[in-house]
């Protein structure tokens, strides 16, 4: 890449001391499969099975009426109430210790609806390659993800190589207190931080606390992301992945209701953003295809 | 340190791989000092001065009145209200930028009342020391502070080599906008977090996302803090700094305005607490005392 040269030739007018290389990931869509529904809806469907014996309501409440049925549209159909309801029946109401547990649990047998393997390797080669070049580089990485923070730190140091300290994302709040005299962080049923849009400069900010040299994502949900990282002084590196590859992943974009991607596809030329073509450009797209 | 041995003894029974050392210090009263009063007070105290000519309304309204007259009590006086004007006049309603840049002119040009010198050489040499003997030993160093994390930002990487991605604090709500056609990230009069107390162990589980190992503190601000990190399993290490100095520094701890140290000193011991006599243990204070 020409802008790597460019940041790491030391004495060039373009230079970035190593303490400011910060790139920053979307992850659905960007590192990992999002079709054909976030892989944490997934995650909140296989949750509403688990615990519906101990609530025998849902078999006629929507959208847990739906989900038991499996009727994998049940949840759009109901509606923005209808996910709040289902978010709040899976993912809240536990501690963070319990909840990552859930977590690494399910994404340890979990399998993906059409390639029948763990979401977790359903994750792009060429990303984690660009990763490596990147940290090879001098680069920081941090994922900036609209998925939950706590839904993603329990396997991303291990899949991305990504600590938990480098995983920005949409979150709960939290309460600590004592429970049987053990202190614990409870999930509150309230949103902290919505990462997503023009919340991502924030999440950013909030978490990382500069502004980032390069910026990777997939949808219009990135373009804020993209948008604050290419607009700052100096060299600066913006890429779309564009969803291209029906036949080795998903085709999609201005009319997906998943990762939806439209006016950062308009205005990619026009800023000096990237696209990435996923099948003209990726001679592979998941690792179990090398 | 045996705590230190214990955790990078490789094949030990306390061994904690490198990517899970994470060890936060508080900042005010256990980094640098916090005598006679925050050093963002005084920086919030200087702001007023600088911006008074704007506000000829200050002159006859407290707390700004008695900052002008150069009273510096008058915040305390007119207690928590006041305290909140003064933090909206001086710390709120600009962008990230423009107040990052007003707190490097400060740091850079301001004098601490009694030792005339830059706060920022009033630092604790043993803590440095212990930052480095941490880090040499594979630890990750955060701050987590009561204090504004747009505050330390800006100066932490510089003097503690802390970079501002390690840095966790009370924050402002910030809000992602174009002004004049340019991303910006506008300061809002809002509290996001108050990292202080109870609110510490959640501002290290939105940024950091797991559990410190150690924890160093020196107030009862710090309590939930050092119980949060040493209550977890395996070897764990809790230290408070014990203002007894008021010779080379400041002595304080149960009847102090700033820093009160009371329940946390009461439990130290109970709790495995090591507590640092700063008048006994510790050689020098400040670096320019070597």
């Amino acid at each position: 890449m020409h802008f790597v040269a460019r940041v790491t030739t030391e004495g060039g007018p373009d230079f970035v001391a190593t303490h400011e290389r910060i790139a920053v990931f979307d992850n659905d869509g960007t590192l990992w499969t999002e079709q054909p529904y976030y892989n944490q809806l997934a995650f909140a469907l296989d949750r509403v099975k688990e615990l519906a014996p101990a609530h025998p309501e849902w078999q006629e409440q929507q959208p847990f009426k739906g989900v038991l049925a499996g009727d994998p549209n049940a949840v759009a159909q109901s509606g923005e109430p209808g996910l709040i309801a289902l978010l709040a029946a899976t993912h809240m109401g536990n501690t963070t210790d319990e909840f990552a547990a859930i977590v690494s649990r399910w994404i340890g047998s979990a399998r993906h609806p059409r390639f029948e393997r763990p979401y977790t390797e359903l994750v792009y080669q060429p990303m984690l390659e660009l990763i490596g070049y990147l940290r090879a580089s001098g680069f920081k990485i941090f994922i900036v993800s609209g998925g939950g923070v706590e839904f993603m730190r329990p396997w991303s140091e291990r899949v991305y190589g990504v600590p938990p300290e480098n995983v920005v994302g949409s979150r709960a709040r939290v309460k600590y207190e004592l429970q049987n005299g053990k202190p614990v962080l409870q999930r509150l049923a309230a949103v902290d931080l919505v990462d997503d849009k023009a919340g991502k400069p924030v999440g950013i900010h909030q978490v990382i606390g500069r502004r980032p040299i390069a910026a990777f994502g997939n949808s219009d949900g990135d373009f804020e992301m993209l948008e604050w990282t290419t607009s700052g002084d100096g060299a600066r590196f913006g890429l779309i992945v564009h969803h291209t590859d029906a036949e080795r992943e998903f085709a999609y974009d201005r009319d997906a209701h998943v990762g939806r991607l439209s006016r950062a596809l308009d205005e990619a030329s026009k800023r000096g953003w990237v696209v990435a073509d996923m099948k003209k450009d990726w001679a592979v797209v998941f690792p179990f295809q090398k």
